[in-house]
């Protein structure tokens, strides 16, 4: 074991110890002096990132990945704006969700704490670094982050400036710790680490999220893929279908949210497929089944793996079924559980969607896009779970939290 | 890949896909009809009971295991009415928890729904299977179950009725599923189809569940080991404090909510150790720390270890503390979460040890042994979680369901 490693996670520990009992106005002048801290060390943030950029470029990365490496004053304004968004939040902790009275007088409550040390494991966007560091404060936690090797000097430099700001504010500044050790033994080792970390939140692509879920002991609260479906039934307000359409496929193709498959009822393949075909084929490529094809002449033939494949991309899917059934099977074939939608005005249909359809978001008229933690007006977001254990779906403040059961007696035993 | 048992599981992905729409009514009239069958085949059961009985012995099993192992009239009706107490609870499923509109006029609501596919792993008593597959058919969720191989007819035979009368109900018979294979490479097949079971639930040793923990990649629901301590304080009323540490470590040593170590105050320890001596020296092996051998003269020295141990057994550690700050240290340091006490009549003492013990159930002025889902009152328990993430503490249905998001729009577009 990695002497260094450990004693970083006992330190942080002690920190989660702290912030366990910490007065929700502390934690929020904590965030708000990480907020100006950012901003008056932009300089130092911004010389680090310059290293990795240039380091990146050497080791020839793609422009699109040096676009999410790089930070800009108005990205660290952002970050900046983030910690204060969430100082003004109300805080998850010290709830009592319920109370009740035993016959034999016992009171037992519910109440909402802390998870304790809470390890992040992310690839290249230092923005990251901070967004976590905030969110795991506010919970009560104390955050030990493993960000990408493309970020480290990013990365140390915003945990050095957190770490500092916290540390003034009052709180053990190692309630943040970043690991500036880039070797990938360690993530093995930190996921490992049953009896010191409480949960581990991997965020990032799926080989990531993968390797995390293999490895760990330390329970995985997992963020998943999207292969994200419409299904545009024989009911649809054929206008509307195409509006959420394009809104679903173009608004930000790249996202976990954005639709994969259009699935189309037979009954109106005529009159919608054409018109999805003119909006949106000089855009997308479009992969279709044989009768899609007929009715999209720029359509190219999809193959079975099409079905199964979270494209991110600007390139969709369709897929003419014979009947309402025919839609969901496929849907419980392929989908990953993420968001999933049924354009219809039919009464029953809408209501069959919402109970058939296993997923962490299903819609009957609206794009599923709006799975988001802002958009759901949960207020700051971790990620969005696709697995069903702790959370599902966008994943909210709380779901930086668990309960614990306090009771009160008088002398009562069994 | 063992295909007998991915067929198995299919099947149960398919009965599950069908109880995950049932209404409660059809649902408790199978968890009757279950409850039925055991008792008009119990015949059948108590042969193959019988069976595993004469192999424990030739094997060697102790009597310990060999009761534990064993059936008779009276078990079976026990398990008979626990199932219709399942079927009078009141679902957990179905219900929306939450529901809110946006600005944009979106309403989402958190609505409660099954698991999906439960595995339970477990050990040597048969009467797990009876229980674990009414909980999770009352949760809407099919259950496969491996039990130990010492009781695999009793298991099968439980299997068999349990599967008919489900069918004869007009649910899918496969909604309750036993492994009949023995063979060990199985759990570690079973605990690693992430694409077809949703959660495992292992119950029994620390050695079972550190095995599925490490194995598994499907999420975990662990139910854990109780290092439970009562700490006398030194504002304790003496009485109330004997009565509650003879209740925590005597009405039931063999289980996870029992005292493992008991803490005293060096202020109170003199007037209360020798009466706890004198109550407890004659059933209880007391280990002590050396001011406790002082003043029980039958107590032995405490090792290191047995601050660490979980007994399930006539012993006890007991060690003098300086202060409330020792005692909070010594829990913190040997605690394994489950239930932690605090006898006091000071109103710090007892809220500061409510916020700074870190476990499923902290209490004040009462026995630890009240940790438990029927004493709770949440009307049946699966187990009771040590882990922070999905449950906490005892565990009633509500922790074998999870929620989705539904979300109903009239055309809303990001």
């Amino acid at each position: 074991m990695n002497e260094e490693l450990k004693n970083q996670v006992l330190s942080a520990r002690e920190a989660a110890r702290e912030l366990r009992t910490c007065a929700s106005g502390q934690k929020d002048r904590a965030l708000r002096a990480m907020a100006q801290a950012l901003k008056d060390r932009r300089g130092e943030i911004l010389d680090a990132n310059e290293q990795d950029l240039a380091q990146g470029r050497k080791r020839g990365l793609n422009s699109a990945l040096l676009d999410r490496l790089s930070l800009s004053d108005s990205r660290i304004e952002e970050l900046a704006s983030g910690l204060e968004e969430l100082a003004n939040l109300p805080d998850p902790v010290g709830e009592v969700e319920r109370m009740w009275k035993r016959p034999n007088g016992l009171e037992i409550g519910v109440k909402r704490v802390p998870l304790g040390v809470v390890a992040m494991i992310y690839e290249a966007r230092p923005n990251v670094t901070a967004d976590a560091a905030g969110l795991c404060l506010k919970a009560g936690n104390a955050a030990v982050l493993r960000g990408g090797s493309e970020a480290i000097h990013s990365n140390s430099a915003i945990g050095n400036v957190l770490t500092d700001a916290i540390a003034q504010a009052g709180l053990p500044g190692t309630a943040v710790s970043v690991i500036r050790n880039t070797d990938r033994n360690l993530v093995r080792e930190l996921i490992r680490m049953r009896e010191l970390v409480d949960v581990v939140i991997p965020r990032g692509g799926a080989g990531l999220i993968r390797t995390v879920v293999e490895e760990a002991t330390v329970p995985v609260i997992e963020t998943g893929v999207g292969n994200c479906h419409t299904y545009v039934d024989k009911a649809a307000d054929l206008q509307m279908a195409l509006r959420i359409a394009i809104n679903a496929k173009l608004q930000r193709p790249g996202v976990c949210n954005a639709m994969e498959t259009l699935l189309v009822h037979q009954d109106v393949a005529a009159a919608f497929l054409p018109a999805l075909g003119a909006e949106m084929a000089q855009k997308v490529e479009l992969r279709g089944c044989p009768r899609t094809c007929q009715l999209i002449p720029q359509a190219k033939p999809a193959t079975e793996d099409d079905w199964a494949t979270e494209y991110l991309d600007y390139i969709l899917a369709v897929r003419v079924v014979p009947s309402f059934e025919e839609a969901v099977a496929h849907i419980t074939r392929y989908s990953t559980g993420h968001s999933e939608a049924i354009v219809t005005e039919d009464y029953t249909a809408a209501r069959r969607f919402l109970e058939l359809i296993d997923a962490a978001a299903v819609y009957v008229n609206a794009s599923t896009r709006f799975t988001d933690g802002g958009q759901f007006g949960l207020g700051a977001e971790i990620g969005i779970s696709t697995q069903k254990l702790h959370a599902r779906g966008p994943m909210g403040l709380k779901a930086l939290t668990t309960t614990k059961y306090i009771i009160y007696g008088n002398g009562q035993i069994r």
